[in-house]
Parts: C-alpha cells; sequence; structure tokens
C-alpha cells in the first residue's frame, strides 16, 4: 500500500530533493525523473523507479496504477502525496502527476555492442541539459545504437536533460568516456567517424555514411577541438544560408542523422 | 558619455527588470537581449538598443566599444554597470559582457513578401521559448523568409526565445496571427502549405517542394488540430524508428526545411 506524505519537511522528500543538485545525484546513484509520459517510457523499457511519489488525486489514472502496482512488487515504494510536494522535487511550477528517483543507469563505453546499430551518436563537452536531452530523443528516433558523451558533458542525469529527452534517456543506451578512451575503443572494430564542422567544403549530403557510421558533434559554443577533427574519417558541412554560422547542436545532429539514414537506406 | 549605474535600487534597473515579464513587456513595447554575440548580430542587423548596459571590466572590448558609439549617436543610452545587475537584468548567473533594451520589433503578416524566399516556417502554438527562438535560428540558416506564429504561441520575445534564437530574432522577419486570418493571406497568392504530421503515410523525402512552400509544424504536445492539417495541401511524416513517437518541434521542423531545401536545389 501507497504511504503518505504531505509535510515539506519530511526526511524523504528533504533527501530526494537534494538529487536536483549533481553532487547529490553522484553521492546517492540515484536520479529525478518527471511526468507520467516518461515514467510509463521508462516502465515499458523495463526500468521502475526505486521510488514513485504521486498526486493523491490521480491515483485513479491507468497509467499511475500501471506504476504503482509493479514498483511495490519490485520492492520499491509507492508515495501517495501533493502536487506542491511533486512540484519542490520535479522544480517545475506544473509538475506532472508523477515523480519517480531511479538508481542511476550504466554508461561503461564497453557494454556498447557496435555492430547492433548502423548509426551512433556521439557529442562531446556538450554543456546544455536540453540539448542532450534532446540529441537522445533524436537518438531514438533514428534507431542509433546509443550515445556516446565524451569528456566533460553536462550531466545526462539532471533533471532537465532527463525531460528533455522524453523517456529516451531509458530506451537508448548511453556511454561516458574520455577522447583518449572513446578513441582506441572506435579503432578497435569496423567504423567511420563523422565530424560535423564549420572548416570544410563537404557537404553533408555527399559522402557514403556505411555503418556503422559514429556521427561527432562538437561543444555548443566552440565546435570540436582541431585535434579531434583530425581523428574524424570524414569532417562535412550544414550549409547555412543566413547571417549566423551555425545551428543548435542538438538540431544539427538531427539534420545530419536522418542524413545518414536516407543515404544508408539507399 | 556612458552613465555609471551600481545600485540595484536605481529605478531605471528596477524598471528595466521587469521586461523580464511578458505583461511589462506589452506594456513597455520592449524587450531585453543578453550577450555581445546577440547585440553584435543584432547590431549588423541594423538594431541597436535603447540601452545598453555593459559591465564596467569589458569596456575596452571591441565589440563593446562598436555597440557603445552607435548607440549614443542614435540617441540611445550606454550604461557602465556591475555584472550582478547584468546578472539580474538577464536572469542569468553568469550574464554576458552585454544586455540591451530593445523596442519591440513588428509582427505584422501584411509586412511578409513571399515572393522574396522560396520556403517559409510557419509554427502554431508553440509553448517552449527555446522550441521559438531555436526555429528562427534555424529559420535563418535556411534562408527561411521569416517564421509566423499562429495563435497563442510563447512570447518571441522572452529572454530565453532571444537567447535561443542567437541573434536570429534580428535578421528573420516574424509575424504573428490567427489562424483564421493567416489562411485567406496565404490563400491569396502562390504557395503550398505542408503539414508536418503523425498521421500520415506520406514519407517527408517523396514530394517535390515548389517554392514558395510553407513548413508548418504543430504544439509540442499535441500536434495540429485535425481541421488545420485539413487544410494542409500535403502532410507529410518524419520516420520514428524507436520508441517515440515523436522529435522535439524544433528538430521536426529542420530536419524537415533542409529536406525542402535539398529538393528545391533539385
Amino acid at each position: 500500500m501507497p504511504r503518505d506524505i504531505t509535510a515539506y519537511s519530511n526526511p524523504l522528500v528533504k533527501r530526494m530533493r537534494t538529487l536536483r543538485d549533481k553532487r547529490h545525484r553522484k553521492a546517492e546513484g540515484l536520479f529525478l525523473a518527471e511526468g507520467l509520459r516518461i515514467l510509463t517510457e521508462a516502465r515499458e523499457a523495463g526500468h521502475l523507479p526505486r521510488y514513485c511519489f504521486f498526486a493523491g488525486d490521480s491515483e485513479q489514472h491507468p497509467l499511475v496504477q500501471a506504476l504503482i502496482g509493479p514498483v511495490e512488487a519490485g520492492g520499491g515504494e509507492a508515495i501517495r502525496t501533493t502536487p506542491d510536494i511533486l512540484s519542490k522535487l520535479s522544480g517545475k511550477d506544473n509538475p506532472g502527476a508523477v515523480v519517480g528517483v531511479y538508481d542511476e543507469l550504466p554508461t561503461a563505453l564497453d557494454r556498447l555492442d557496435r555492430t547492433t546499430a548502423p548509426l551512433w551518436l556521439v557529442a562531446e563537452r556538450l554543456r546544455d541539459p536540453g540539448n542532450l536531452g534532446t540529441i537522445l530523443r533524436t537518438a531514438d528516433a533514428v534507431g542509433a545504437g546509443g550515445l556516446i558523451l565524451i569528456d566533460e558533458c553536462v550531466d545526462p542525469f539532471s533533471v532537465e536533460a532527463v525531460r528533455a529527452s522524453m523517456g529516451a534517456l531509458f530506451t537508448v543506451p548511453l556511454a561516458r568516456a574520455a577522447w583518449s578512451d572513446f578513441l582506441p575503443w572506435l579503432r578497435s572494430g569496423p567504423g567511420q567517424l563523422v565530424g560535423l564542422s564549420l572548416d570544410t567544403d563537404s557537404d553533408y549530403r555527399a559522402p557514403d555514411y556505411p555503418p556503422p557510421t559514429f556521427l561527432l558533434t562538437g561543444n555548443e559554443a566552440q565546435g570540436m577541438p582541431d585535434s579531434f577533427a583530425a581523428e574524424c574519417d570524414v569532417l562535412v558541412k550544414i550549409p547555412m544560408h543566413g547571417k549566423a554560422d551555425s545551428l543548435n547542436a542538438a538540431v544539427a545532429t538531427a539534420v545530419m542523422a536522418y542524413t545518414v539514414l536516407d543515404r544508408q537506406a539507399g
């Protein structure tokens, strides 16, 4: 049976709320996800929260019911609470009906099997959680094998990144690696590294993209370092017809990813 | 000569800070933009701020100098201030060197001349300022004639939208219209309306997109109403290969826009 928590001062609420901070997420090995759509996506992908907070007035919603049962059966805890506390947990003014607290997902590079997909996304030093989440969402949409985060990226387990991923955090394999570890891993098997760059004349529609293709997107403000670009098998550019010199990183990644799919389909 | 303002309690600071709120923007006919890159983009597009706040320690930066002169020559005011006040104005923890206060830009539909570009972006009921700004940035990149916002969209002059546009707010013609006004305007001249939809089997790569093509993107959560879809000349779908059923709205718009460019090029 769900227990009731209605006080801000409840120790579990206070502790879970600290998970909006990266340091606490790391220390606890836990993270927050918010909203029925995302928690349902997670459940369908086999991920149940350790704690599932839900608004009392949505207890009868079939999707809330579909969470409570398995959570409790799996040893987790379902907690009936108030919209205010959900808002406090999620940091959102209009919180969804549920907030889940999940065990951090594994992100070791050697979990990835490059033979399972023709396209892989790679991003280095992403700093915007919205971009990271949106790239995960795109990775799901294009059927990418996974997203590999290089060097110091924003935390993929932040509430903002999880929200922007719309649940793809739970369905797309994720890895984190230093460039110095990624490169030997990449070169230990088949696959070409395609870099998105502003410093090339090669149009993004020109190359073939034989599978597996690893698509590398650089930092939002600076792009990728020259030394990374030098390791790419192919550098390509998306033409810019206006005043600005670059696209949003998540947008550029998506335009490229759909183009690779199109070329691979023949 | 720039004047100095270092007190939070300064009436101009207090008044300008209220521009982070939509109601005050509307009442004053002014909006805020932040960061040297965006203000420079605006200046190059012929837009100077009415007030230009800059951090004292960046006064010698050539791009700050390139703003101060024209602002004062044009009857605006340059104001030397502190990083704390810039942060207070922009709502950003790490503000850029400058914050500008601009007159609201015109958004009447009849300003647009459809013969000037082969591609136009249209979005209805966008609710996320980051998406709106990112779509403006993409509109610039693809050389779109403009962005037309249909019905109740998030305010394009919010700090967040301006920031995500990376300056494209100043370079891409923008219009706002009710659907009931847009449709007669659209049908009063040449052009096809292409809707992005989940409820069609037509692949987005299949159609020709003769100019001018008007590309319609629906609300993030709900897509476009059936009645809007019924008015589209073509409905197309971007294939989804994963678990989720949709892309981020700004991402979907960009994938479509680059595909239209590609098809129009031949």
